[in-house]
């Protein structure tokens, strides 16, 4: 059995961003000359997650509409955890989303469906954060 | 450490179905002759989910009802992604149901409690539709 | 490749609860041995879930109020699931909270950032439940 590990980091200008990083997970399983297995990304921030979904501009908006609708951002004292801090409703966010994804490696490559695309979703950005990749197989 | 991969084909009737697909992944488990492990079961379509719950009539319904609360079909061009399509609540909806399972594979059985069946959940049926089944272990 | 599995056992004493889990599921990867590689831990009852987040009490108490808000316990009668029971919300409270994780091990410890937490939420108390911990790596 062969591992590899791998920490992206990521410093977005906005409180929300959805960056597309299917191109650098897959570089990250290549690199790892691992053939069949999985490979784990996960958010190291509890106010961020990974997704799958469209890499389609009309619908990365409909989600972000859709997150303040579910767990709106305002009224920032609504909730007890902004004691100092405004960012609960990333917290609730990133539920929503998931927080995480596992893929299947087949053949070297990442086993993906026509559209499926791996997003890095930030919900309280303009400071650093990691991404852990870790792949495990053969 | 062995490892095996299946692709599973669903063509639903309806725009939205739920699937009770656990005897299929537990047969393809079995068919691997990995006795400790993990698998992956992860819809290659973004308006899909595979996720955990109950087979229980009355309970899929009210899942039903909850997503189309949540994550409404219509007003159809109350969503960006509409253009030419009609699918943007599906997206959704498979975020809600957090899209895909792993789960543990113990004295080459999986390791489900007494009532965790796996399900495909469709949101945007009546065409052809695959999930990858991949299995890691020993 | 070397493989490990616990089963963890509560009983909370209310119909919902919180409970941090990370040092016992830190403890039972140490004691696995295991230095690289993943670990499930996935609830094997499905009226709970297993999430990753902050552990700080305000923002425990808006997640609650949060889940109650999209899927709430009243009216019992509401859901079609609830003939004999009255537990739907919590089928429902599971999968908004993506009911399970999958974590890093590297170099023995689970590889968490700074503030992720792992936590077993409860959304129909008062019995026993189990969670599997399943570990794989080398």
């Amino acid at each position: 059995m062969k591992h590899a590990t791998e920490y992206l980091t990521f410093e977005t200008p906005h409180r929300r961003d959805y960056l597309n990083i299917t191109d650098r997970v897959e570089a990250f399983v290549r690199q790892s000359g691992i053939h069949h297995g999985l490979v784990l990304v996960n958010p190291m921030h509890i106010t961020a997650a990974v997704y799958v979904n469209d890499d389609e501009r009309g619908l990365i908006a409909d989600i972000d509409d859709w997150l303040e609708r579910l767990a709106p951002h305002e009224p920032v004292s609504g909730y007890r955890h902004n004691v100092g801090e405004d960012n609960a409703d990333a917290h609730l966010k990133r539920q929503l989303m998931a927080h995480q994804v596992v893929l299947a490696i087949t053949d070297g490559k990442l086993d993906l469906g026509p559209w499926e695309q791996v997003f890095y979703a930030e919900f309280d950005g303009r400071r650093k954060k990691r991404v852990v990749v870790k792949v495990m197989g053969i």
